[in-house]
């Protein structure tokens, strides 16, 4: 291994897309997070955007980001008409607000011809998910949802090393996502992270699931590449007169055979971001925690436990490709983040280029995985609710 | 702190107690360790034993050990017998047999009139434990049963600090016992101990549930000291042809409202012995690992994680009783077990010299306990068998 | 907390800096980092540079990063020139070659009326080093020095709890930066990195000493703000035929008492970028480890040590102002790196505007800080040459 | 693996050696760590003891302890006659009083025919220690030094990877042994042991130095098997008015060329009992550190880390034979110590029996290790006193 060769930074692009951004103004958090991942490789550049559903708070938010201020706008509606109008209109629109604010930016942007980043979860209903899929299919444009997670190394390491056949046969995944910050009721406070989060009109049925649950659930599956067959849901609502549920446990059956648990929660201090998966096979086991990316345990049975590092000698090529920095040198949430805006770049330029793209930068998200994220919170809710019984997620008709 | 005050190793008695062993003979592997446990404080003398049902094995084993030959019995009821006649005979016996073999000799122990210590789970149906319960409690005997992992000085600074409410109102329970060493067929190779415990006939209908499982829902009772209500349970047998369980998903509802998850498992590479429990509650959370066993994190809501470590300053007086040698240098399993030994024998010591035992001594499981533990094997099979129902474990009716 | 309030990435800024770069080009490592750091924040636009010393590679570079081919010069003599030229000329360079082409871009960019961005360390002679001190006070540029590592949240946290106390009178500080890449001649590999590194025509006099060793005296200075007094070193070269050295044992002494060691090396097989400190007062210890570089560890005498996370309750407002991402969301090297340069945008920003800096923003090393790497250095080999006796380093005599 | 074969603890026996006790009364605490270690293989009876210089305390703790009272003996002299006298006198005597009360029990057992354990170091003056390697050597008795750390099962893994040539040529070792507790003046408070520790008339002239530093240095030799060349030391004595250091910084050369760093500390606020070793060879690095003894991490240059645990698939033969239970549940200090205890016992018994011992038993540190270590405390001193030149420790004529 060289440190010039494992770890190379990319180099940046002189042809930016031209990058909209629909919700991410002032106050918001996951808006700026989009905006430094966009910029992390160079591929983007933010001429245009509606920031905020408040005219003077969107304005003021064009100012402060340098977008022009006639590509303020005031509404995603106006935006999505005047950018597809333009002959230097938006290639791509990221949607970063709250998740009753999907579905109908994505419908419009997708009407006016420009790809779409979006936030996770999808939307707020199964039907509206499953409306997504067929838009994004008859559009022919580049969807990406922001499971971001999916974009660490050491998260493509373990896909590529469970596709290889490394753990053999998957017996039992344990994932779980654990957080603090809805300890106590927050939401009360004028936080705005925890009002929208907790209201059922801004979030959907699903709570603590969807806003965390779910990037657990797609961890799990884009790792071992399981489909979930049935799950049973144990959901709570610990803080007194929150609307939404705060805590989830739920047990999992995959096709095949492996079972799962998950564990979700925004209620247990001590917790920040405690994203994390293990997941043993025949042959041998994995096991990844969010708050150290750059490693990863594998335990192949009977063998001593072994280190594998992001940039070291143990990492493979997917995991390579999306490395930045020598080992030793930690990489965090935005470069996995900005994995994802690089790889969506690569989507878009294969098609302007009529080309294929790199094949890992098929690994990206896509709205079928938001359609399964939408199925199973909607599963885990019905489950929870009739009292913790077995109940399968919807499939796509098309799937079957 | 000195380490002259919060670590003074205990010192031995002269006064041991007369010690009589059933199993725990060549090739065995508790017996040993409750030998060595039995030893570390100089309370006990190993003076008799029925260490194999293979006589020969029995009189080499007396030999090795140190035993009389007159005292080496071929047969539980036959030292039961001769024990109880002797002027000297044995004060306690600690039965250290496979499971299908705990209930036969309590029962005769306790009417010779001997204390007894035995290994968990407590026998194999839940009838026979409610027979044992009503034994002991007409015997006016000790029993102490093995859930060896309460007398670490971190579990018991957990019970401490929950009783005394230092994380509120408990939330969420997550407990597991995972290990890896039967992830293939161990039992077809003459491995006695994986022979065992994978025979219903000797172990009972559990088989990791019962082996470890009922060691995690022990450990989530001990510290928390909350009830479990009703659980659901997905119990696998992994490895082709093996005739009991190997790894079991459990969700948990306690009396109360607190909610949890239980995982079991021996098909999981990389882990070894892997009792770790998390706790959470309205002011703060615990997290300990038997494998890092001196160290404790506390996880106040809203202010930096602690570290507790045994003897450190943040250790209190139930932690302090336990600990033998100053913070940093590391105690471990054998000390764990051998408080469980101390405190049966101070509770000898306190009927023997008609006193108040010392109020720790009495956090030794007890046959209630292994009672607590049949049902909840007992709960977790029927659950499974009916495809991850909703159980409630059974209750002593003296306890409703 | 909140997560707003607590970790709001900063937003972009429309005024850009123009940005111009000494090397960097294609194979080089540390260019594209800076060029990441520079863009995290959007402070920076890259319009030109002498990206190698190779022209067709420089243009080729140049290309590749969107420069325009009219502002990609063949040498920095020249590019000096010719932006100091130009109306629209660029406002900083960042000097990113090895070490031996430090001097001369740095004299040329300020004499042209550029602030400078310099890597580490400064030069590669006391003398020249004390030249360009003189003509950057001389200049009223910034000059900014990228030891990178201060720009990490839990290092200027580090030196906010010690500069307010919390530590009490510092005793003794442990630092070490170590590393595994140079264990085998990789020098006569062609890897580029290893090549010049080890090259004393283009390192100087140090080589592990001057590469990573200069990073652990800079951060226990700045963390404590002590003065090293004097110092006894034992340099070795382990790899046969290197021309430099590869590992570094050295004794430290400072002015008011306190004591350290230092270690670095480059052959020291699995670690990667083990960059540590460990700092121990009389009322408290902090340990910190760049490859965990969120948390920190804080250990006040006779009460449990804490875990300061980055974002979370135990942090203080420097690590507040440098953190973009909520807790429990690892920022990594880039982050830390792109701080150095947020906080160089902010003083250019502070000269242009005729204002007062942020006060944080003065944390950024120095030239006077290179001054004393470069003193560190020579008084490293200076000792070791001699047998391993104690030398004080040079000083600034305006510093007397 | 099966846990049968690697883990069994090890038998006890029935002849037990007649153990004999100087020093460890009631307020000691290393002569309860000494009886616990005696008895946890069955291998001693604690049958006499001079318990104390006071005969009152003497007497209290022989009756406390089970030894008759004929047998507590008001001082040494008069229990080394008595006891040599004897016909069941003891076989064996464990010397656990302050330093400058080793070499005249050490004298008067051999003298009386007795093997001897003695607490580090060895005594209080090189010509003592020369003395004793003569007097030992002359005895034909068992002399143990217990630098207990070396009983550690993953200590031997080192020492027999190292040997087998796993690490190559070793390069690099650093070192260190840390702890907090005597960061203030704790002598002053009546605490027993800082007051004889920090005292030089019961402590010898070193104090860190002597009391921890002395078992970093030696686990250096012992696991690398290199030979001191010669140190450059920088004390401290950080807390006012103590009469000895409190913090020891000193450099090493061994002979073949390897290079060393040491670190002892009592005055480092949040370590406990430090004891860290990391080595560094052409082919590969170990680490382990005494509060985790059960892992040991093991580095080959070019490949992941691997985790070799006690009784796991990476442990080897020597590591194997002093593991009593199996990989996951972890022995701890008391267990290292008791494995010194064990292969003395095994050295006494293969002399007693005539027979070559079993090979491993010769690893225990020896009267030789205990001279090492006298040398290394009087060139530490007396490099630091004359500022901090390099000093060759002396040694044996016999071994030049």
């Amino acid at each position: 291994m060289t440190i010039e060769d494992k770890a190379q930074p990319r180099s940046a692009r002189p042809d930016r897309l031209r990058l909209g951004m629909v919700g991410g103004g002032q106050g918001a958090f996951i808006g700026a997070v989009h905006r430094i991942a966009a910029r992390m490789d160079d591929r983007y550049e933010l001429v245009a955007g509606a920031f905020s559903s408040e005219p003077d708070r969107s304005s003021k938010s064009a100012a402060e980001l340098g977008v022009a201020s006639d590509r303020a706008y005031a509404t995603y509606q106006e935006m999505a008409e005047a950018e597809g109008r333009r002959d230097d209109g938006i290639d791509v629109v990221a949607i970063v607000t709250p998740n009753h604010l999907h579905y109908g930016p994505v419908r419009a942007f997708l009407e006016a011809g420009v790809h779409v980043i979006c936030d996770k979860p999808l939307c707020t209903s199964l039907d509206d998910a499953r409306d997504l899929v067929d838009r994004v299919d008859r559009s022919g444009k580049v969807f990406v949802l922001t499971h971001n997670y999916t974009g660490y190394p050491m998260v493509r390491q373990m896909r590529e090393m469970i596709a290889s056949g490394d753990l053999g046969d998957i017996r039992v995944v344990q994932v779980e996502y654990v957080q603090d910050w809805l300890s106590t009721k927050l939401e009360e406070t004028g936080q705005k992270q925890a009002a929208w989060r907790t209201d059922p009109a801004q979030s959907g049925a699903g709570g603590c699931i969807g806003d965390i649950g779910t990037h657990a659930n797609n961890l799990a599956a884009f790792t071992t590449g399981l489909k979930l067959e049935s799950l049973c849901a144990d959901m709570q609502t610990f803080v007194e007169g929150r609307r939404l549920d705060d805590n989830c446990h739920v047990l999992l059956r995959y096709e095949g055979g492996a079972r799962g648990m998950l564990w979700s929660s925004q209620v247990s201090p001590g917790n920040e971001n405690g994203l994390k998966i293990r997941i043993y096979g025949t042959k041998a086991g994995l096991s990844w925690h969010q708050e150290q990316p750059n490693h990863l345990d594998f335990t192949p049975l009977g063998e001593p436990p072994r280190l594998i590092t992001r940039g070291g000698s143990g990492a493979g090529t997917s995991a390579g490709r999306v490395t930045r920095v020598p080992p030793g040198h930690p990489e965090g949430y935005l470069e996995g983040f900005a994995n994802i805006y690089a790889d969506a770049a690569e989507l878009m330029a294969s098609i302007a280029e009529d080309r294929e793209p790199e094949s890992d930068a098929l690994l990206v998200p896509t709205v079928r995985d938001g359609f399964d994220g939408m199925a199973f919170i909607a599963a885990a809710i019905e489950s929870s609710r009739r009292g913790g019984v077995w109940v399968r997620p919807e499939t796509l008709v098309a799937d079957v």
